[in-house]
């Protein structure tokens, strides 16, 4: 399967994920070198056309491209950090799941031993990886993205955030933060709407609804947050609390869990009681934007 | 403007919300009839073409259908109250902000003195109502909402719930804890990627994919909570927790609030505690279904 014309790559650890990234390379028809600590997980790719590489050295040297997917940053320092010499010139992208100040710790390590680095994160399970629907966010040096991005298509749709290697682990969590608030208030209303015997799936349409609605004001909700003025154009920050207490009500007199209710209010009524209730919800990024008190 | 084959309606408070009614009937061509207890917020309405009623038992009798929309539902049954015995053969359609067992007690009161009764929720701002943006939810008789949806449809998109009154103020409210859910976790991600310098702006357009990707999933997770079967096809809760811990890391570290990510985390620890870990997400409804513990 391998083509002349497609670039080399290396990937360094077989887990579920780093084997996923390996098989889409090969089906693209890319030179694929693999290594992992465990050589055996690496017979499934050898067969279907994978070099095995012997060392970690001999593997960032079998390609200009090297992508690493290991258990976490440790494994990353601990396992490349006695090869540091062959770093010298090749380009690393690492995808191990982490946190920003961890990519760029990284960044400057591989970037001190002579390596271009970008850091990525992977928004997708290992059966989506080579469709469109793996999103997989890189940051790092602009022009490296847009040298190997040709490459890195062949694992899905690939994008680039941003210089700063930290960025990939920061989009990732704020995602993730968005699906699992969206999924939490879609529970909060099926409880709700279950103690009054209306089922799951007819719900689920309204509540569909309501979250794409609501996502499209973002944009525009990102003026305000940027500009700083936040005019009541469409309803107060007070008045969304008041129907925050109806909520509250509801739930507990409905007997479901009340803490997600009394979350949103805590949140507006810290922002009310600095003074921003006739405001418009966005204001609220001045609680967000700050520790909890 | 009043046209012969539009049918009759009376409304009953004309606060911001209620003068927005009545102007859309008079706009559709409907004979209109208003009450308020000070007269004078009729004038402009009156002006337009509407009757002002000089009680509100000739505001009952002027119409088939009336209208209420008060402050609570306490001024419902005062007010309405001293009029009991003009409720006989009526509808009414309350659209006055209040809880479902508001809804339901006075569902009980309204057809003990022989009237039909609906209750509605408006999801809209008064400058909205006349156009489709408009969502108007009511709940009570199916037959009683089919006769007279020609009418009502001239206020915006209105829809019916069910016979349970108590269904559109809890409908109203589970759409409001989406709306402030979407909202919170856009300003959670807003707040930890400008600390990275990213802008509002930059980071709006991904929360609103990420937000209406998810938005997808729930008529899908809904008839896994409707089969009370939660197999891990997509990613097990326990995978989750992790991100979720990576979460409240970064905002910690990033110096903004971290209560969001921490009550994400606390729910699914109690669901991986009760023995979840293995299952999928839509398997916390077993958390937001029962009281706070």
């Amino acid at each position: 399967m391998n083509d002349r014309t497609a670039a080399p790559v290396t990937i360094i650890g077989l887990g579920l994920m780093g084997s996923a990234l390996a098989a889409a390379f090969l089906k693209a028809g890319h030179p694929t070198t693999v290594w992992n600590r465990t050589t055996a997980k690496a017979d499934r790719l050898v067969a279907e056309g994978a070099e095995q590489a012997p060392t970690i050295g001999a593997a960032l040297k079998a390609s200009p491209l090297t992508i690493v997917c290991l258990t976490d940053y440790q494994a990353v320092r601990e396992l490349l950090g006695e090869h540091e010499a062959d770093l010298d010139g090749t380009t690393l992208i690492n995808l191990t799941s982490g946190d920003s100040a961890q990519a760029r710790e990284t960044a400057r390590w591989a970037e001190r031993n002579g390596a271009r680095y970008l850091d990525g994160a992977i928004m997708a399970v290992p059966s989506a990886i080579g469709t469109a629907e793996a999103v997989i966010l890189h940051s790092g040096p602009g022009p490296e993205f847009a040298a190997h991005e040709p490459t890195l298509a062949a694992l899905g749709t690939v994008t680039h955030l941003g210089a700063d290697p930290g960025l990939a682990s920061l989009y990732d969590v704020a995602g993730l933060a968005m699906m699992w608030s969206v999924l939490n208030a879609w529970l909060q209303g099926t409880a709700l709407l279950g103690t009054a015997g209306v089922d799951a799936a007819s719900y689920a349409p309204f509540a569909r609804q309501i979250a794409t609605v609501v996502a499209g004001w973002l944009p525009g909700y990102a003026e305000q947050v940027d500009a700083g003025s936040y005019p009541a154009e469409v309803s107060a920050l007070e008045t969304d609390a008041r129907a925050m207490a109806h909520l509250i009500e509801e739930s507990e007199a409905a007997g479901v869990n009340a803490d997600l209710p009394k979350l949103l209010k805590a949140m507006a009524d810290r922002s009310i009681a600095a003074g921003h209730g006739a405001e418009q919800y966005p204001v609220l990024i001045e609680e967000f934007a700050k520790p909890t008190p």
